[in-house]
This record gives C-alpha cells, sequence and structure tokens, in this order.
C-alpha cells in the first residue's frame, strides 16, 4: 500500500470541502452540465488521444502502481544476487535451475543464463524487455498527463459557454451572480481534477518507472555479473552503489568508521 | 475504424452540444464572422508554417491513420517472422522468394535478402527508409499540432477586435452584454477547436507513430535474423519482448508456470 | 515562388480586415503610439537579443526561404547522383571534373573527389558545412521565433500604460470605454503580429531546415557513394529511401505490382 | 553557511512585507481557510507525485544544502590529488592507505586503488556512485519545483471557490470588496511560496547538484589519474581546466605572463 | 561596443517613455514600494537561485559580453592557424615558442603542442577548458534568465497586494481607479524589466556563448591540425567550413566562378 497516494488524496479532498463549507453550503458547487462538460470532454478528448485499449491499461496500472508499492527492494536484489553468485562460484551456472526467482525479469535473465545464451545476447533481451515494459508505464503515465492537461481546457470551455449564455440574456441584474458563479464552477472543476489528481497520479506514475528503472538496470548488471562468474564481493561492490549511502550493508573496514561519524550522509 | 477516435469526437461534440443548449438556444452560438476569424486564421498561419502539399498529406494521413487502426499487429509480424526463417533453415534464402509478405517493409527486406545484400547494407537501407518515414508521419503530427496551437490564439485576436469594437462604441448599456457574449465566441471557437480535435488528433498521431516505430523495429530485427539464419526459437525469444507479458505465446517451462500464476502482469 | 506563405498572408489579412470592418469603422483600429510601442518594443528586444548582423541577414534569409520554395528536389539530387555514379564506373573518379554540378555542397563534394581527399576528410568537410550551413538558417528562425515572444509582451505593456492613464485620471465615463479600446489595441497588434506573421514565418524557416537537412544528408552520402564507386543501382536503392513511397521511380518487381495495388501509400 | 539564500529570504520577506503594510493593517492579509487551502493542497499533491521518504529527504536534503556551502573546493581538491599523486610516484600505490582523505568519493576511491582493483572497475564503481548521488539531489530538486508548480495552482483554485461563494450569495453590495480581497488572498500565497520560496530553492539544488557534479568529475578523474601513475605536473594541467582562469595555481610561464596582463578574465 | 544592445536600450526605452508621455505625467507611473517589491522580490529570489558570486559574475560578465563585441574574428583564427601550419611545415614544432598568439585557449593549445604533449592530450585538455568555459557563461545566461521569470511574478504578486488593499478597503468610489493604476504598475514595472532587459540580455548572452563554442571548436581543431603537421591548403578547406560561403578567401577555382554568380549566398 503506497500510503502517500492515500494521504495526498483524503488531505487535498479534505481541505477544499472544508474551504467550501466555511461560508456557504455545498449545493453551491454542485453543477451536473458543468460535470459533464468537463469530465465528458476531457474523457472524450483522451480517448481521441490514445486507443480505447491504452486509457483502460493506464487505468489498471494507475490502481496497481500509485497505490500499491510495487516492486522489489533494490536491497533484497542485492542480496539475492549475492545467493546466486555464490552458487555459480561454489557449483556452476546450471546449478542456478533450481533456486527459486520471483521477480520476472530476474528469472528470465536466470533462465537465459541456465539455457547457456551469451552474454551479448542475454543483455539485448534482458535490456529491450526493460525499454518495452517502460515504454508501457509511460505511457500510462502519458494518459493521464493528457487528462490533466485537457481538464482545465475543458474547465475554461464550459465557463466560456456559461459567460455567452448570461452575456446574450441578461434581463434581471439579480441573477447575474449566480449564473457567474455556475460559469465559475467549470474552471474550478477542472482545476481541481489536473491538480489534485490527474497530474499528481502522472508524477507518480513516473516517479515509480524510475524506481523500476533503476531495479531493472540492477538486475541485468546482477545476472550479466553472475554469468561471469564474478567474485561476490566485487559484484557487491559494484551493485551498492544503486543504493544510498546510509542503506549500505557491504562495505570495506575504511569505510565502515567514516559511515560511522557520518551516519545520515545522503 | 480506430473506434476511440470516433467515439471521441461524439462524445465531446454532445457534451459540448447539451451544455450549450440547457438554459439557452443554439443561434447563441452561431457567429459567422467568429468562425472566419477563427478558421481563416488557424488555415492561413498554418498554410504560412508549413507548405501546401504537407497540409494537404497531414489531413489525408490524419483520416487514414486517427480513424483507421492501421499496422499489423506486433504478434502476426513475430508469427510470419518465425515461419520465414523455418524456411530459410529448412530450404535456403533463395526459398523466401516464393513467400507472400504484405508489410511492405517487410517485403521490401525479404527482398534485399534474396538479392544477396550484405547484413549492414540491409540495415541501413531498412533503418533509413522507417527514419524517413516516422519524418513524414510527425509532419503530418505537426501540422495538426501548429493548428492546436493557433485556434486559440486566432480567438483570442476575435474576441480581441469585438472588444474594441464594442468599448469604442459604447451608446446602449442593454447592448454591451449580447455584444460581449459575441466577443467570446471566438475564444470558444478556438478553444473547443484545439481542445476537441486538433490537439488529439495531433496525439493520436503521435501514437500511431510509435506503434510504427516499434513494429518497424521489430521487423529491421526479424529480417536481419532471417538473413543470419538465426534459430527459430531463438528469434521468438528475441522478438516477444516487443509483446506485453500476458501476449507472448512462446514461453519457456519456467516462464509458463509463473505466467500462471501472474496472468496480468502489465 | 511559394504560394502557401503568400495565399496564407493574403488569407489571414482579409479574414482579420473583415471582421474589424464589419460592425465598426478601421479608424477604430488605427492607434499610432500603440503601433510604435509594440513594433519599436519587438525591434528593441529583438537588438539586444541579436547582433544586427543577424538580424539583418535573418530578414534575407526569410524573404529568400519563407517566399521562394528554395533548393533542389530530391528526386532530381538521386538521378545526379545515378549519372555521376554511371561516369564514374565507365570512365573514372577525374572524368567528373568536366560535369557541371549546380548544387553548391554537391559541387564542392565533386570537386573534393575529383581532387582526390580520403573519404573521412570529405565526409568532415561536407559535415562541417551542413552543420554550419543549417546553424546559420537556425540562427534566423531564432529572431523571428524571439520576434514572435516579444510582440505578445510589447503588446501586454502597451495595454499596462494605457490602462494606468485611463485609471489615474477617470474624470468622464464615457471616455472609460474608448480609451480601454484603445489600450486594447497594443495586445490585439502583438497578438496579430505574433500569430500571423512572426511565428508562421519562424515555423517555415523550419520546415525549410529540415528539408535542407534531407537534401544534404542525401548529397553527403551520394558524393560517398560515388567514390567509392557504388554500383549505380544500389546507390539508387539506398537513396531511394529518402523519398515517400508513391514518388520513387526505381523499385524491384516485386516492389512495383504492390505499387500497383496501394499506389497511395504514404 | 550559504549566506546567499539567507539574505535572499529576509530581502524578498522585508520588501513584501514592507509592502502590505504600507497602506493597510497585517490582518487584511490574513486569512487561516486560505492558508489551508494552498498549502494543505500542495503537501497534498506533493505527497501523491513523491512517496512520503523522497518528501522527507527532500526537505532534509534542502535544509542541508541550500543553507550550508556544502561540498569541497575544486582547487583543494587538485591540491590533494596532486599530494596523492606524488606520494605514488615516490613510494607506490600501497602507502595510499595510510592517507586520510575526506570526500567519501574520494576515499572510496582511493581505496578501491589500494585494493588493486583494474581502471575500468573503478571508473565504473565511481561513475555509477556519482550518478546514483545526483539522482539522489535531483528528486530532492524535483520535490520543491512540483511544489513551485503546484502552489499557484492551489492558489487559483482556492480563489475560485472565494468568487463562487461570492456571486452565489451577493446580497450587500458592500460586502463584495472585502470578500474578493480574501479570494484573492489564496492566489497571493500561492504566488509568494511559489516565487519566493519554493522555485528558488528548487534551483537554488539544482545548481548545488551541477557543482557536485563538476566536483564528482574532477575526483574520478583524479583518481584514475593517480593510479595510473600520471606525471603530477600533468595531471595539475588536466585538473586546472576545471577551475575559473583567475583561480589557477599552477600555470606555464607562457600562461603567467598572460595572466599577469588579464587578471580578471573569466 | 555592441550597438545593438546599445541601440536596442535606447529605443526600447524612448518607444515606452514616449508613450507613457502621451497622455499623462510622469508622475503617474512612478511608485517606489512597486519598485522595490518587484526589483527586491527578483533581486531575492535570485539570491536564493544562486549563490552570491554567480550573480555578481553573472552581471561583470553580462556588462562584458553584451556591450562589447568579445573574441576574435573566425576569419582572423583561420588566417593565424594557416600561419602556425605554414612555420611548422617550414620549420618545426618547436618553432611555435617564438610566435605570439594572443587568444589565451589558442596559446594554451600551442603550448602544449611545443610542450611535446600527446593529441589526446592536448584534445582532452582544451575540449575540458572550452567546456568549463561555456559552462560559466551559461551560468550567467541563467542569472538573467532566472530575473526575467521573477520579475513578472513578483509584479504580478505586487498587484495583488495593491488589489487586496483596495478591495479590503472601498470606502470612496472615486479613490478606486487611481489606486487600482497604482496596482498595476507593478505588473507594467514586471513586464518592462524582464522584456526589455533581463530576458534579451539572457539571449544576448546565449548567443554570445555559441559564437565563443564555434571559435573554440575551430581552434582546437587549427591546433590539432597544426600539430600533426596538415598540410596549409588541406587546414584552410576544412576551416573555412567554419565560414559563411560569402566570407571564405581561399577557394578552389571551381568554387570561386560560382561565387561571382551567386555571391550572396547565405
Amino acid at each position: 500500500m503506497d500510503f502517500a497516494t492515500l494521504i495526498g488524496l483524503i488531505l487535498g479532498t479534505s481541505v477544499i470541502l472544508m474551504a467550501m463549507l466555511t461560508g456557504s453550503e455545498a449545493s453551491v458547487f454542485i453543477n451536473i452540465p458543468g460535470v459533464m462538460i468537463v469530465f465528458g470532454g476531457t474523457i472524450a478528448s483522451t480517448l481521441i488521444k490514445f486507443s480505447i485499449r491504452s486509457c483502460f491499461l493506464a487505468f489498471i496500472l494507475a490502481l496497481k502502481k500509485a497505490f500499491w508499492q510495487a516492486g522489489d527492494k533494490p536491497a533484497d536484489l542485492i542480496k539475492l544476487a549475492n545467493e546466486l553468485s555464490n552458487i555459480v562460484r561454489k557449483q556452476s551456472l546450471i546449478a542456478l535451475e533450481n533456486t527459486e526467482v520471483k521477480n520476472p525479469l530476474f528469472k528470465k535473465g536466470v533462465q537465459l543464463c541456465v539455457d547457456g545464451h551469451k552474454p551479448a545476447f542475454i543483455r539485448n533481451v534482458l535490456t529491450k524487455e526493460m525499454t518495452q515494459s517502460i515504454q508501457r508505464h509511460e505511457m500510462s503515465e502519458n494518459v493521464f498527463r493528457a487528462m490533466g492537461d485537457a481538464a482545465p481546457a475543458f474547465g475554461l470551455i464550459g465557463t466560456l459557454v456559461g459567460l455567452v449564455q448570461l452575456l446574450s440574456n441578461m434581463q434581471e441584474p439579480s441573477s447575474i451572480g449566480p449564473a457567474m458563479a455556475v460559469a465559475l464552477l467549470t474552471t474550478l472543476y477542472g482545476a481541481l481534477f489536473a491538480n489534485l489528481i490527474a497530474l499528481p497520479i502522472a508524477d507518480k506514475l513516473k516517479s515509480r518507472t524510475d524506481e523500476e528503472r533503476i531495479n531493472k538496470s540492477l538486475i541485468i548488471e546482477s545476472v550479466l555479473g553472475i554469468q561471469q562468474g564474478v567474485n561476490p564481493q566485487i559484484l557487491d561492490e559494484l551493485l551498492e552503489t544503486y543504493l544510498p549511502t546510509n542503506k549500505r550493508i557491504h562495505s570495506g573496514d575504511a569505510n565502515k568508521s567514516q559511515q560511522a561519524s557520518e551516519p545520515k550522509k545522503i
């Protein structure tokens, strides 16, 4: 569970609701045609921009990635790489066949090693796997970013429609204020949906993709190191550069003493 | 037929029309000089930005690509590559001459193989073919994006023209409202055309181009693999990285069992 | 003559003029101090941004490139490359000395071949020639883009000056409307100049530069192919990738039949 | 202590406060619900965009990097490299074990040299260390930039909420002014927070990252030069290119005389 | 002296002043608290964004580079390269020691040649020298661009402060106009400072940097050519690609005749 996303959504919604209810009734902020213009328009433009399948996948992926903390921790992957590397040095590459690897990319890499493919081929397959997976994730981010761009535009369109109706038919001065309030509501809906939901989720997907890119680079380097029978200690030294300084387990004596005095170096 | 584009256009138009007709007559939203400023100005600036031929091609391409689902499916291309690869291994490279390949780039690649060109030359020709084709597609996207940038600007220009006329000649207070409504119409036209039509279609063309880039990369890799007589199973392993995990046909036993337990991995 | 630029300018100007003259006199839209703020300010900021020589060259280049269809057609260059390639194969590299080549870059390339320079040197000289020429073109584009960015800003400055004068001296309510109309005129001037002239011409120069980049890449490849005595047919095969599919002259039998059935493939 | 950040914050706050207090009471600018919308909304959207841990680290890092002048001076690093290089030439690579190096990356590099790793491995480890450290710094910059983007948006949302409340309930004309003032306050809060705090701190973190990138490149080059036993004078010559001309200690006679006549060459 | 910068500043200031003085007194446009908000705020945010030293250097560099035409002309550098190349071919590399070279980078390059360093080392040192120098120039550009971004934001903040004061205290209708005029003044100051001074100077520094990049690339290529004893005529041929076509001195007979017929080819 990614609590940040949940806390953010709850905090944002309650702050806005509180501001709305202080000083007026909630009904003032509800306008069904306005909701339809902003959401209908946003969905319409998103459908034209992407295929139905992309939009659908984007939502599934957003739910999975933005609300659940996906992926393995780099430290666990390094530990696993170290274990596998030890197996290869003590037994042989074939012995990896019986190990259990959960991460799909790591599993595929180990399988390719066991099958006896060449390093260049393995790097090629795993790198493409990573690139394609990242491209699919970026598509999901793009769908949400497109919605975040479209919503304020349709909010403005709704306000313009309301203003034109209001101005072309000004009979009673007392009705101008409320009519203008209604016209402004679509701009409010568009700004809220874009800035509280669509754009933040697109950015969350982006940081998830960045994390996965780091994880997958780490896995590819691990698999190639394991296949070439690199010394587990040297492999550790190399892989630990993927961790922030204060999370490193394995470090030389010289480093340890320095870490002790500056434990929170970031 | 790309239903997403069609559904999007119909949904967007009906939502906007519904909002316009709720509370006022349709005639309030019609202003011929405003339509002329926004569309005339947009077309004018697009003509200056590009050549007549580019604009014309952009429209043809947009109709073809945004409304019809173009291109082969990656899975079909991989299947074809596998078949051709089998033919080459069982018979010879020359035997490809009698095979029927529909995709033009694949056909050209196979022809170059049959003609006995070197891999480097084939890669060179096919990559340039891909690059040039993508550049022509991007030109089309650029035309629509330019229209999406110009339309709101000419909407603003129209509104400024209307405001200047209105302000320089304010005799009757009662006519100010309707005159302002008319002035705002051009801004509405510009925003609608940009956000419901021009920019979404530009983005659709962009995602089409991305799909074609993946397809064409897959084809180039297939052709080079086929020519070099790569083992069909290894070729499959390589090409399947272009597919999302849940669409893969061929996978090792180890992968299969894992796929079974996590079938919707994206 | 590039008719698109001319038609665009005429269409844009007439549409705007028509909208201005419908409903008010032309005099309403003329304000000399406003014209001076917008154009004086735009020219001033452009002079600070670039050198006098760059601004001058940008105008010359814009007139040449935006209004006249410059450059050779790729198809003609390919035909010429084929002829030269044939001469080299039938006679010798020295025989090129007597051929007449109009395109300056192609001429220089042929001269370098005749002079007996090495391929790496020729590629180096021609590529730099291309890069420098493109940089000079981009400078011209940048001048127009800078004008297109400055004009709306000085339009806003003019409107602010007008509003401050109007607000600080409101004696007669009836004069507020016309004074505000005059204040808005500079915004209108800025928007019109930017969106109808400066930005479109910058974009036209950009697409011209793209065309030249393709042409010059084609020439460099041709010259290097000619020097290395590449088979004219193979050279054709390579160079035709620079053309859209439906403009290709030379294609294998297999392709021809396919072209016949899908003649408008883009 | 980075005095620029402190002076900037104090100067900015006092100028704004002074302008607020000239002509009205401070209470006019205080509105608790407005503060809650802008800051609550900004924090909410930032939490959704990043993980809680990233947000927390971003604040720690911002306090450390934006207010304290972090990092070694390039000139000191060059001096250190020169000393170490001399030790290696006079004694041996192993003699470095007893030297005291404070900079963590330099220390790690020296340790890797002493451990007898190959240059390619050392470059690989140190470069990754640098890249990962810079990525963590960029994450911190991104958090502040995201806050600087969100704050004006929530300022606008607050103003829209206020305007809708005001317009839908206009009973007493005399209360419109003060209500509108309150509505505008959120826009003011958002603009102030973004332009005086969030965006400038993001930019400060960016220039810190740039300084660190230069320092770390210098260290990597030093370590590799030291390991390969490069002549200390040549190493100096190479490393001094990282310093501005007027800060260079070691330069040939020819340079010295030139420096004398143009001492402030930048 | 760079007359473009001076002419631009004078032209821009006089046009704006003229517009201000036509129709109102100058005093209307002077508001000390407004000036303090815009300039104080801009300086404050710039100090937070950069270090005091960077801001100081940026101003020195801007005065030097934006108002004085800095740097050697490419044609002079090519002439010098030709002379040095002749000396090396007629005498020896050591003979360069007695030549007088004013450009610091060229001088350093020649000195490195005389010192007998290897081409790869010389390229490495000179390229880094160029990169570091360009980075320092870009820092200066960034300071001015940051000021150009901050000024309109603080202009808006000033206007919001003014509007809140005005709206929260509307007693006398006749004072609303002048108070609003004063509020708008900060927006005007911000827009003027950004668009007439800060952004144009940032762009001028950018084009200066581009010129220096070309000059320094030319020098590096010259030095390496001279060291390798390249034929002066071939060196010329290579270096002249850095000049626009119509400024070239040395060109083959074939080119000359072509130049004669198309003398203004750009």
